[in-house]
């Protein structure tokens, strides 16, 4: 059973006990009358990260990871709280001085403080990071409406080919090594198009599970379909060139997870002010496909208009 | 090296990016501006809790010791996250099923509710708490004053009598097995003083590492001291006779954790309001001790005048 469906049947009575409050079906949890967004994820060594061999990198991963949440519900995180488990190596003064360092670089470039936290003793690896913000509105989950277009920020795929070169599943040069693995490690997140998201989106997601399986819990307690253009579906350049050299699939790629770029939907009416904000803040938006009629199967299209066929559809938390 | 030595060495500079919060010195974060209290904590099996035989009776102990953060500073909690990482056993359908019952019920009892958390795989057992409430002011801590009086709540040593009997280092009786094994898992939290507390205590704390690390903790950035009086630490009944019957001695039990009791100071002025709030809501608060200069040793005394040496402060979390 999946992690959400898990949740679900046990957990998800438990919070209607607030009316104020989202259902557990939403990433995030929102608090209207004291304006009050929080996020709680949990990262475990090997599931949600490689290794920890570089502490640094894996806690700016993790911490964007968690912010990833708010930013694109469009709402700008403020605080943040770290619990910490691990053994006295993963704890260790030296590594305790690089993670210091990593928080540091973090809060700046994201203007968030760490408010809280504790370490204790275990020997797996994990962290679990809370993360605040404050607003009047945010941008829902099942809140596509029938026709909407369906986008998305930045370019997808570069990280789970970072993971791929990390695993030593695909051997490359220096350069795309480097360029991946950094893709991998430290996620491009938006934060200049957070409040802008509230007055085009209808519902959004950020991509951390895969485009195909977000997509589908995006839209999961509604009826209504969906139709990917793979045509459609932004790469960068140094992507398209490995999947040329390696003669891979672009589908394997874009339909795996930690992107952390922003899925939404929005009505057709708002494109222009869609490709004006992304021209203004410098943030490629793409156009990919439509939220369709539940009487349709749900279908990714090829450039030749074929239909298809996805074998995984992203990455779940199974248990 | 302890825990808060090692997250104030390495990670307190970090929080003070934010003016209007408190530092990492406090168990909880407080956003003046935005009226929020927040406590993140982390239970490990072996460490936090015995096993999870009785997850039912797990999942509250470390849920109310959760809420006991805010609850010792005068914040009535209001929202709680669960992160939990474990096995395909801890989250097996019945688990599930037993943990969703025991929420349930503590969100009767206290007035909280679920508001999200995820479940992640992981061979190691350990769950991590966010918890959630709303105030204009809080209880602070380091904030007693020379001379005030320092009290506690209810009785101490019960849970640590409960912890002694699960791990069979203490044998007894059936009827003293349940009662104590009762405090261990479900400690009394005093959720009708918390807002009282704001009108009376200097600064307060709840027993969570035992009475002498946690007094020392309350009051360790200040230029003071404290003397306690061993006689008027308030223990139960059955613990009195259990002592007796094992020719143990009281101070290696008050001075143990998992109480989860209000440890706070107050001004000797303060005393009638304290016996009368004791009196209405039923809740034994006893006057246990002083706050002295720091030109005196902090010192135990027992009902002689003598002074008592202390080997174990309690429990820390050690690395």
């Amino acid at each position: 059973m999946h992690e959400f469906q898990l949740i679900k049947k046990y957990f998800s009575k438990l919070s209607q006990y607030n009316s104020s409050s989202l259902n557990l079906n939403d990433d995030v949890f929102f608090d209207k009358a004291n304006k009050l967004v929080v996020s709680v994820d949990t990262y475990i060594q090997g599931v949600h990260f490689i290794n920890f061999k570089k502490p640094n990198l894996v806690i700016k991963k993790i911490l964007r990871s968690s912010i990833s949440d708010l930013i694109c519900k469009g709402v700008v995180p403020k605080y943040y709280f770290i619990a910490g488990s691990g053994n006295k190596e993963t704890f260790s003064p030296t590594n305790l001085k690089k993670i210091s360092k990593s928080l540091k670089e973090e809060q700046k470039k994201y203007n968030i403080s760490l408010c809280g936290g504790d370490t204790v003793f275990s020997d797996k690896l994990s962290f679990s990071i809370t993360s605040i913000g404050f607003s009047h509105r945010i941008v829902k989950r099942n809140n596509a409406k029938l026709n909407d277009d369906i986008y998305v920020t930045g370019n997808l795929g570069d990280s789970f080919a970072g993971l791929k070169i990390l695993k030593k599943i695909i051997t490359t040069n220096r350069y795309f090594k480097d360029f991946f693995e950094k893709k991998y490690y430290l996620p491009n997140l938006h934060l200049k198009l957070t409040k802008k998201l509230l007055s085009f989106a209808n519902t959004s997601i950020d991509l951390s599970d895969g485009l195909i399986s977000d997509l589908e819990k995006l839209i999961n307690k509604q009826k209504l379909s969906y139709k990917l253009y793979l045509e459609s579906v932004p790469i960068s350049k140094n992507l398209k060139k490995l999947i040329a050299l390696k003669k891979m699939n672009k589908i394997s790629f874009i339909s795996k997870g930690d992107d952390y770029q922003i899925l939404f939907t929005a009505r057709p009416t708002k494109s222009r002010i869609i490709e004006k904000t992304s021209k203004s803040l410098g943030i490629n938006i793409s156009k990919i496909g439509k939220i369709c009629s539940s009487s349709l199967k749900s279908q990714v299209i090829d450039k030749k208009g074929k239909k298809i066929a996805i074998k995984s559809k992203g990455y779940y938390h199974n248990f």
